[in-house]
């Protein structure tokens, strides 16, 4: 098991989100070679919008796992966290974190800057597929565009 | 209906918080004087560190006024917000934020620092009972250390 085949899954929820209308996020949380939350974004379908792939794979890990701590946790993200999730993901102290594209626009380092918002034992990467999960973004914005 | 009353009804949510044994932290969403949601610190109960005050009073304003912005609406917190809600409140676009007490710790500020992590039409002031907010914070962790 591979950060490559962890990032296709979070890849294949950015699908998910695209196929619904979605900005195509995805995210899956990862402990121990097993995918115990997955999520993709859901703003539009819940008209909610902290409803983000993230922080729904983080509650779904929570509850999988019983704990509110995530410290043997990988996420892996098809696009850098926002600074709500990279909040939440402080809280979880979650162990790493994988992103396939930095976000300029809206990713979490556009308002933190140099300092990093994560827990300090926090291990945060780029990871693999980012062209991939650029097109998907690039994909939603012109079908939006239609 | 003044500033007053409402952040009353956040501290009221917030001493539920502290009844069930949460860090005791409450919030408020308001609209043309009327509450459209309510929350308080559930991330004990939910074993979720995703679960404060904040987001569960967004969720619910979400799904009351069928809107993923709040432009009109107000949120009353009990203690100045962390990073993910303040996160959560930028992409509400939220009108207008008032917090009781600022909380040097776990405060957005101690992350953003000068950099406003809101949308830019946000107004976010330091409003009334400050020292009830602290006192229920205070009350919290002496029964915690007994």
């Amino acid at each position: 098991m591979t950060d490559e085949y962890f990032m296709q899954q979070a890849l294949r929820e950015a699908k998910l989100a695209l196929e619904e209308g979605e900005v195509p996020i995805g995210a899956v949380v990862v402990v121990q070679n097993q995918i115990i939350g997955r999520g993709h974004n859901q703003v539009e379908r819940l008209n909610d919008c902290t409803a983000h792939a993230e922080m729904i794979a983080l509650t779904a890990a929570f509850n999988n796992l019983g704990s509110k701590y995530l410290v043997d946790a990988t996420l892996y993200v098809s696009l850098e966290p926002c600074v709500m999730c990279a909040g939440a993901l402080y809280w979880s102290k979650i162990g790493r974190i994988v992103y396939a594209a930095a976000d300029d626009k809206n990713g979490y380092r556009s308002v933190t800057g140099q300092q990093s918002p994560f827990h300090p034992k926090t291990k945060v990467e780029l990871g693999p597929y980012g062209e991939e999960s650029l097109n998907l973004m690039r994909s939603f914005f012109v079908q939006r565009r239609k």
